[in-house]
C-alpha cells in the first residue's frame, strides 16, 4: 500500500469509529424512554452529536496512532491497537465537546462549514416546537448545546474508560485523559481574560498568549496524542510526559502560531476563509503583540485604538493587516515558528535512544509532525 | 458518640473534604502561569467553584457512606473507608457542576441563598475589567459558568480515577459514575423537551414528568449513590446494580414529588422560600398532570392558559395552587410518595437477603434513606 492510500485507510478507520462511539456512547442506558414524546428531542441531540463531530482534519488522532504503530511495530497485537484507536477518536471527541461550549461562548454562528451545534439546536427548536419565539429558540439551542458539550465530555472519558481494560498503564491513561480536561478548561478560562488584557504592554500579552496557547491548543493537540500513544505502548509514565512535553509544547506552540498567522496571509480563494477574521474579532494575538512591540508611536496608536474599538471594518483590518507585515511583526512569527519547528526535530530527534527507533521510525514521526505547520512557513 | 454527633463528624469529614478536593483537582498541573495577568482571573475562578460547591445538606454522599459503611463494617479497612469518601465527595462536586450549568440555562440568579456561579463571575468581570458593558460582562460571566462546570465535572471524574485505586471494581466504578454523568446529561435534555409538551394529554404529560425524574434526579440522588456504595464495598456489579435500582429509583423519585410538593404546600417562613416557585416559572410537573387530569372542563381551561402564558403573576399563582388542592392533585401526590416509599422499604427489605443484613444494618438504612422525604409526607 503506498503511504497516501495508508493513511487514507487509517482516516476512513477513524472516521467510521467516532460516528460508532457517539451513537453508542451517548445513547441512553435502557429503553425506558421509548415512545415518550421527549425521547424524540434527545434523539435529534445524538443526531447533532455525530453532525458536530464530522469534518476534522483528525490531525490528533493520526498523530497519536502514528506514535503508537512506530512504537509497537515490533510486537503488534490487533486488540491492544483497537484499544489504541478508540484513545485517539476520544481525543477528537473531547476536541468536539470543546468546540460546541467555545461556540456558545463566542457566539460563532459556524464552525467547519456547518451551522454551530447551538445554531443547528436552535434551529430545530424553532421548527419542533411552533410556539417558541427567536428568542426563546434561541435560549433552547444554547441550554441543549451546553447539555451537547457535556455529553461528548462524558462520552470522551467513557470511551477511554473502556478502551483502557486492553492497553497497560490503565490508570495513568485515564489521568492524563482528564489531565488534558482540564489543561483545555483552564485554557478557555485564561484566553477570555487575554480578551480584557491592556495593550499597553506587548511584552506581558505576548507571554499570556504564549500561555493560552500552552494551555488551550498544546495540550490536547500535540502533548496529549503523543502522552497517551506512549503510555499505550507501555512506556513508563516519567518517561511518556517527558518526551511528550518535549515534543508537544514546540510543535502545538507553532500549530497554533501558524494557525494564526495563515489568518493574516493566507489567499482566501484557496483557503475559502475571508481574511484577517481574527483580526475583526479584535483577538488577542502573538502577531500583535510583536506588532504593538515593534510598532512606532503613531502606529501602535492606531492598532491601540483598533483593538479596542467595539468593532473593526474592512478598511480598518486591511491597514491592520499592513501594519503586522510592516512593523515585521509577520516575519518574526515566521521565525518564532521556524525555531520551535527546530526544537520539535531536535526533541524527535533525542527521542530515538529513549524510545529506542530507528532512521525510519523517526522518518515517520517527522513527517506526522510536520503536517502541524504548512511547508512554507515552516522552513 | 451519639447518632447526631456521628452524622456531625461525617458532615464535617465530607465539607472540608470537598473543599480540598475542589482546590487540588482544579489547579493547574503546574507552575508555568504563575505571575501571569490571566491567572488571576483563573485564581478567581477556582475560588468560585469552592463557593458554588458549599452549603449543600450532603445527602447523596451521606447515603453512599452510610450504604458503604454498613457493608464493611465486619472488615473495615481505614484506607479504603477515605477512598469511599472521596467517591461520596465525587457525587456532591458533579452535583455542583451539573447545577452551575443547569443556572446558566434557567438565567436562574441564585443558588442555595447565593448569586449562581455565573452571576458572580459577571459581578467579577464587571468589577475587573471596569471597561466592560454590562452586557459583556454577563456574556462573560456565562462563559466562565460553562467552563466552571466543566472544570467541575472533570474534577468529579478525576477524583473517583484517584480513589478507585484503593477500591475493588476499579472499572466498574469508573464505569458507574460516567453513566450516572450521562443519565444527568440526558435527564436535563428531556426535562428542556418537557416544557414544550402539550398540556391536553395529562397522561402523557406525567409519565414525561417522572421520566424526567428517574435521570434527572433519582440517577445521581440515589441509584449512583447507593451503586458506588455497594462496587466499593466488593458486591458485584449484578447485584449491586439490581439493588441500587430497586431501591434507588422509587427513592428518587419519591424526593423529586415531595420537592415538587413541598413548593406549592410548604409554609414559606419555615422554608425561606417563597411557595409557588416551580408554578412562576411554568414548569411542568406531576402535580400539573394530576391537577388536568381531574379538571373540569373551566378548571383544565383556566390551567392550560396559566402555563401557556409568557408569566404567572401572584394571584394566578394562588389561583393555581388551590386548583391543586381542589383536583386532589395534591392528594394524589401524597398517595404517590407513599406508595414509592413503601416500594423502597421493600426493597431495602429485600435487600437483607441478598446483601447479607442483620436488623442493625436494615435500620441504619431506612433511617438515611427516610431523610430524603419529610416525614410528615412520608406515611
Amino acid at each position: 500500500m503506498t503511504a497516501q492510500a495508508f493513511s487514507h485507510t487509517i482516516g476512513n478507520d477513524i472516521e467510521s469509529r467516532i460516528g460508532e462511539l457517539i451513537t453508542r456512547h451517548c445513547s441512553p442506558t435502557d429503553r425506558s424512554l421509548s415512545g415518550l414524546d421527549c425521547e424524540l428531542l434527545y434523539d435529534e441531540v445524538v443526531r447533532q452529536a455525530c453532525v458536530s463531530s464530522e469534518g476534522g482534519k483528525r490531525l490528533r488522532a493520526r498523530l497519536l496512532l502514528a506514535f503508537y504503530d512506530v512504537l509497537t511495530a515490533r510486537n503488534p497485537d490487533d486488540v491492544a491497537r483497537g484499544g489504541a484507536l478508540d484513545l485517539a477518536c476520544a481525543i477528537e471527541v473531547f476536541q468536539t465537546a470543546a468546540l460546541v461550549h467555545d461556540d456558545i461562548i463566542d457566539e460563532a454562528d459556524v464552525r467547519r462549514g456547518k451551522p454551530s451545534a447551538h445554531k443547528a439546536l436552535a434551529s430545530l427548536a424553532a421548527a419542533r416546537y411552533a410556539g417558541s419565539t427567536e428568542r426563546s429558540a434561541a435560549a433552547l439551542g444554547s441550554g441543549l448545546g451546553i447539555m451537547l458539550g457535556d455529553l461528548l465530555a462524558t462520552a470522551s472519558v467513557d470511551i477511554v474508560n473502556e478502551a483502557t481494560s486492553i492497553l497497560p498503564n490503565y490508570e495513568r491513561i485515564m489521568s492524563g485523559f482528564l489531565t488534558m480536561h482540564r489543561e483545555v478548561e483552564i485554557g478557555q478560562v485564561l484566553d477570555l481574560a487575554a480578551e480584557h488584557l491592556s495593550l499597553d504592554d506587548p511584552d506581558e500579552l505576548a507571554k499570556n498568549s504564549l500561555a493560552v496557547f500552552r494551555w488551550k491548543t498544546a495540550s490536547y493537540t500535540t502533548i496529549a496524542p503523543i502522552r497517551l500513544a506512549l503510555l499505550a505502548a507501555g512506556v513508563d509514565e516519567r518517561n511518556a510526559s517527558d518526551t511528550a512535553e518535549a515534543i508537544g509544547v514546540p510543535l502545538g506552540l507553532a500549530f497554533q502560531l501558524a494557525d494564526d498567522l495563515l489568518d493574516v496571509i493566507s489567499n482566501p480563494e484557496v483557503t475559502g476563509k475571508p481574511v484577517g477574521g481574527d483580526i475583526r474579532e479584535g483577538k488577542r494575538t502573538v502577531l500583535l503583540a510583536d506588532a504593538l512591540s515593534d510598532a512606532d508611536h503613531e502606529q501602535a496608536d492606531y492598532l491601540k485604538r483598533a483593538f479596542t474599538a467595539p468593532a473593526r471594518d474592512a478598511a480598518t483590518v486591511d491597514r491592520v493587516i499592513a501594519l503586522f507585515s510592516g512593523t515585521g511583526a509577520v516575519s518574526r512569527s515566521k521565525e518564532r515558528i521556524a525555531s520551535l519547528w527546530r526544537q520539535t526535530q531536535n526533541a524527535l530527534d533525542d527521542a530515538r535512544s529513549t524510545l529506542d527507533l530507528d532512521d525510519a521510525d523517526l522518518a515517520a514521526l517527522h513527517d506526522v509532525c510536520s503536517r502541524f505547520i504548512p511547508a512554507d512557513i515552516r522552513d
